[in-house]
């Protein structure tokens, strides 16, 4: 009889991390202040369940309904839980994935409510996030589930009431938001052992997740329902997928347990992924190694300092920096690519996706730069691979597919930083740079041959065109400073001419950057404060500062200081009215600043360009203890896949790059008195601020290794050279 | 004991047909100089089964193999056939269709040769084809097939040898060229009856059939096989899908009939269409409905005069013309939409797809003018309504997808035609201009934008420039015409000034059309004889009279008559030289004249337009009796959904549609000594031409109901109003 051992390994588990969830705190385990509910309520959108590190699998429960608040599949307000899926979105405002979905239960089962299949009632009191763990009680059935995930495989661990009747229903023909159903495989194998596949189509328009999946002990039955689909959208009847019942005898009161591996190649890509990271039940090593990876991960940064409830914020905002991009291939390498083929893997370099450039060039692959040199370099390596099977570089792509969401091609400023940073080897840059000199010559990709040809995209003949203008300028700007560093003259100053383009589309009569038309008029009735088809998910006072390569550039333009520092305070304080309506991206206001949604988020920064580096202490210390809290609803917009997270990480700790590919950071304000980063050439680079609080912001003197800055920026080899940056609160 | 009855309908259809197909040669049964293997070899690509007139079903037999020769599914010099499919093209040059496929066979089976699944070898010998129904002897089963099909459903009637084992296989899982299965469905209803469907991806990206079928009498046994896809293209593998085998008990002799309906909508429109269309399994029935039903569309033109090649050649053609586009809906007026969702028909109009615009806009709409003024008008409400469901009207749809397939908006000159030939009511009018004029402004497609602002597409900036800027000013005369017409003043204007855009791409220098630069500059190293990325699927020689238009404005660019008269000798002397590598669509060649694509199909009679009628006749003569044959290679070039086949009709009847919306017919030269065009009106129109020959062919005098006429062109109203053009030939 199996049960004692496993209970006693139960036990033993628990009492190791008892003392982490009472609340344990201590440089060897910063997981314990990782709160992965955090942001599960309020316009956050990110998911509570577990992932290795950059994970393929993103195992987490779904509360069955759809809505823009369940686009990670879960909402803190909801009381239900319809399934546990293997994959995930963190904090995007599109809803996919949520693919082969578990749900234990047993008889009577609870269904007929709306979208949800089976579900059950839960409470937030029995349920318990954690880094790596996650783990609730269905009421309904009076069952315990465990998840533990390892880079491309989910585990779950059932224990039900002693009952003859525990049952597992395997969903194959879940439908939830975007996501829908376009066939699915459900073959037993053994009794123990089912695979297949479920296909969707959603925002990733052709979707493909295999997997293999074994249970712990055999089932005495089985039936798989072939469902047809129903739904609201005629586009997706009738298609025909499966739903698996296993029913285990579970009279000892022992677990059942199901380990699940997906692969997007292939049955045979699932099996290997299988057998390479889970070969077992042992669910509790796999929580331990998962702790300790995770551990690992966290520990690049400590903090001393704050409050809990503020390095709770920052430990889980330094684990959500690490839920994406995600791995996406499978352990012998093999991918599929965004031209639908599968591909071999590049030795030595593991395949990404699920880039969300737009927002997480800004600063999440910055952070990636400090704490993860290694997959800078495989993630550069995946966007020239899928270069050269998709024709340019990556806009956002999503399991391997190419969304063509949001604008840009921010793969160029990602690539820049990690080049001219000395990440990736030299063998690669010709490689770098001849790709991102393609991706900003694809003439027939969204008006890049207009902008070239008129030096803005004309908003009579394209959507965005503000935008676009401004972003492929600073996608150039970036262009032409890799080509600099590589002594390609021409090149650099085809590029630098290009990041000028910022120009061409400020209007000096009022001051803003405004849309124009293709014959060099401005579109008329200009409103700074309205939201239009011309600026993406932003209104002109907030892309107004989208000038990152060439700040000094736009004082000059806004003539001088003193104005630009007016706009500024403007900015900030210029409250939407409250018959104002504000889309769903703009959140997290204050004044015009929207803290929710990515083109603010270097805003803060720019007062230090005009010396008044006061008032970026200032309106850093706000958004720093405004916009983020420790509680459910602690993000003000959407995490964006690490972007939100990333801004906290940087800021709390006192730096940020306002121009990534600058290597310069401009100097905010912190929120510990002590942030070290742990460097990966084994140094450490501390920033001490005693005395920090929400009172003492503000810096009155700032000393590098003992020598006093000139200005509030530090550069990256001075980090890198390891040392401390000792500010000196005013009192 | 059935056997008897049904043996003696067979006879009894047999004798009914043995006179047709012995040759009897009759207005009555113009069917019987249909021959479907015209155009089977060569670059026809044409399929050899049955269809209803515009029907949605193709039923044709599949040789089983890929490849360009096989688009259609058959390649006469094949010698293999591997099933009967449901769905097919006409002619086009891109591989797509061969849904809900069947082959009878006995054991032991024939496998294993590539990618031929269960397949037998035929004999042409044993093969018939006709109007409205096709047989084939399957030798390796001594087991015949027969053919016949309603507009949603096909049946097949199997006549196998004496045995217990009469098999068919329904493969739900076949793969051929573009097509790749996604997914399928196949249950087992009761002992006769299966339904389900089969999706799949090829050039249109999102098809999905679903069928219901019934065999008229019970299988003993059946198997479903799930079989795994693997494919050379890694993107399909691992996908699985079915194939059905039923066995029959045949040891009585007696045939195995099944009736497949299909739809685009969902099973239940499926099973609405078999009630509808075909409720029993009286195969004769419908073989002699069918036939009377193309004879009736058939005998809407009546040659005399000719051999009965050229009768065979012409009736054929006549056929074909109806074969595209294709009904696509249900009996209950559903259909699938480019939006992916069902909608309602629209009540009194049925919906169409596959229409191959950039080729059809040219003779095959204008001839459905004609003949079929009630489709015209349907065909218009489709495009419409998916105008309404996609933002913009149709380029290529296929299965309901846009395929975005050639360039162009070529939807507008068929929507303006009828439209000014009053076959559209009134009430749909402003339905129609407002239609063109969104799609004529959606600037954000395929350089629309830049076209309008530059008055030529930039070659730096777009491919195939030359073409769309040609192409566009064509569709912009049609809009303009529209617009006039309805008293449009300021639209009119808009866009016959966009129309005189041609006017931008010649170069008096070369005095070609040319390829631009977007800085005004010409596309450096221009060689007329190229086929270049500029220029689509044809050289600067065709493309230069691209402005059906403004022939006399060409006239003028080219410096006046003799200048133009010149060039045009030329065109047809300037042989392709042994060492040029010709594309694949440059077929049917006289000099750089290629009757193999469409770019070509107006020049031979422009010479009508600077008082050179008499070359107009030399060439058009030429192409009637070099291009086209009554054998198996009798098409020069890709059918292209009834365009090849409809320039040869007109051709035929003497007379062409240059400029469609024009509403006047440039006169060529016939090739029979009468042809009477019905008219849906009543009267008829004839053309009467006595003594013409290969070597008479040049005409002397043209009068029309007795009056001469002063130049070579006939007028619509001149034609439906009826009467006789009498052609007298020279001596």
């Amino acid at each position: 009889m199996k049960m004692p051992s496993i209970l006693s390994a139960m036990l033993a588990a628990s009492l190791v991390f008892a003392s982490c969830a009472d609340g344990r705190d201590s440089a060897d385990d910063p997981a314990a202040l990782v709160d992965p509910l955090i942001g599960t309520d309020g316009p956050g959108n990110v998911y509570p369940g577990v992932s290795a590190p950059f994970g393929m699998v993103q195992l987490s429960p779904d509360n069955g309904t759809s809505g823009w608040d369940r686009i990670a599949g879960y909402f803190w307000p909801d009381t239900t839980i319809a399934g546990f899926s293997h994959t995930h979105l963190s904090g995007t405002g599109a809803g996919d994935l949520y693919d082969i979905s578990y749900m234990p239960a047993v008889p009577p089962f609870k269904t007929g409510r709306g979208e949800l299949g089976v579900y059950s009632v839960f409470s937030h009191d029995e349920e318990t996030a954690q880094a790596g763990y996650y783990s609730v009680r269905l009421e309904d059935y009076d069952t315990r589930v465990e998840l533990v995930a390892t880079e491309r495989c989910g585990m779950q661990r059932y224990t039900f009431p002693q009952t003859a009747e525990a049952t597992v229903f395997l969903n194959l023909a879940k439908h939830m938001n975007w996501d829908y159903t376009m066939g699915s495989s459900l073959r037993v194998v053994d009794d123990r052992t089912v695979e297949g596949y479920r296909f969707s189509e959603g925002w990733a328009p052709d979707q493909r997740v295999w997997f293999v999946a074994q249970f712990s002990q055999p089932f005495v039955s089985y039936d798989i329902d072939t469902v047809v689909s129903v739904h609201s959208d005629s586009a997706y009847n009738g298609i025909e997928s499966h739903i698996g019942k296993f029913v285990f005898d579970a009279t000892d009161g022992a677990p059942v347990l199901v380990r699940t591996a997906i692969s997007a190649v292939d049955i045979e890509g699932a099996r290997r992924n299988l057998a390479a990271e889970m070969p077992d039940f042992a669910f509790d090593s796999v929580r331990t190694a998962q702790r300790a990876l995770w551990n690992a991960e966290l520990s690049k940064i400590e903090v001393k300092g704050g409050t809990r409830a503020e390095r709770t914020a920052f430990y889980t905002a330094l684990y959500r920096t690490m839920l994406a991009p995600t791995l996406f291939d499978d352990t012998d390498g093999r991918y599929a690519g965004p031209d639908g083929k599968i591909h071999a893997g590049t030795p030595g370099s593991r395949n990404y996706s699920t880039f969300s450039l737009w927002d997480t060039y800004r600063a999440a692959h910055p952070l990636y730069t400090f704490l993860h040199p290694g997959r800078v370099r495989e993630m550069a390596v995946s966007m020239l691979n899928f270069h050269d099977q998709h024709g340019m570089l990556p806009v956002w792509p999503l399991w391997g597919n190419e969304t063509d969401m949001m604008i840009g091609y921010h793969a160029v400023p990602v690539l820049a930083e990690a080049a001219l940073k000395g990440l990736l080897p030299d063998s690669m840059q010709n490689r770098v740079l001849t790709a991102c000199v393609e991706t900003a010559n694809r003439d027939d990709y969204r008006s890049i041959g207009l902008y070239k040809r008129l030096g803005y995209v004309p908003a009579d003949l394209d959507k965005e065109s503000l935008s676009k203008t401004l972003e492929y300028a600073y996608d150039d700007y970036c262009i032409a400073q890799l080509a600099r560093k590589m002594g390609r003259d021409s090149l650099y100053n085809e590029f630098i001419v290009r990041s000028k383009n910022y120009m061409n589309v400020f209007q000096p009569a009022s001051g803003f950057m405004q849309p124009r038309l293709s014959d060099g008029e401005w579109v008329p009735d200009f409103d700074p404060k309205a939201y239009t088809e011309h600026i993406t998910e932003s209104n002109g006072w907030q892309y107004l500062w989208a000038v990152q390569q060439d700040v000094e550039g736009l004082v000059r333009l806004m003539r001088g200081p003193q104005q630009f520092e007016k706009r500024l305070d403007e900015m900030f304080a210029l409250h939407p009215e409250a018959t104002d309506s504000l889309p769903i991206f703009s959140t997290g206001m204050i004044g015009q600043y929207a803290h929710g949604n990515e083109p603010s988020h270097h805003v803060a920064y720019l007062y230090n360009y005009i010396g008044k580096p006061e008032k970026t202490q200032r309106y850093v210390s706000e958004i720093l203890r405004t916009q983020y809290s420790d509680r459910p609803d602690g993000l003000c917009g959407n995490e964006d896949c690490g972007q939100m997270s990333a801004w906290y990480v940087f800021s709390a700790m006192g730096f940020y790059p306002v121009d990534p590919v600058s290597l310069t950071y401009a100097i905010g304000t912190p929120l510990f008195e002590e942030s070290v980063v742990r460097l990966p050439g084994g140094g450490t680079f501390t920033v001490r601020a005693p005395g920090v609080s929400a009172e003492r912001y503000r810096i009155e003197k700032m000393t590098l290794n003992g020598k006093a800055l000139g200005t509030p920026f530090i550069a990256w080899n001075e980090i890198m050279a390891g040392g401390v940056l000792e500010l000196t609160m005013k009192k």
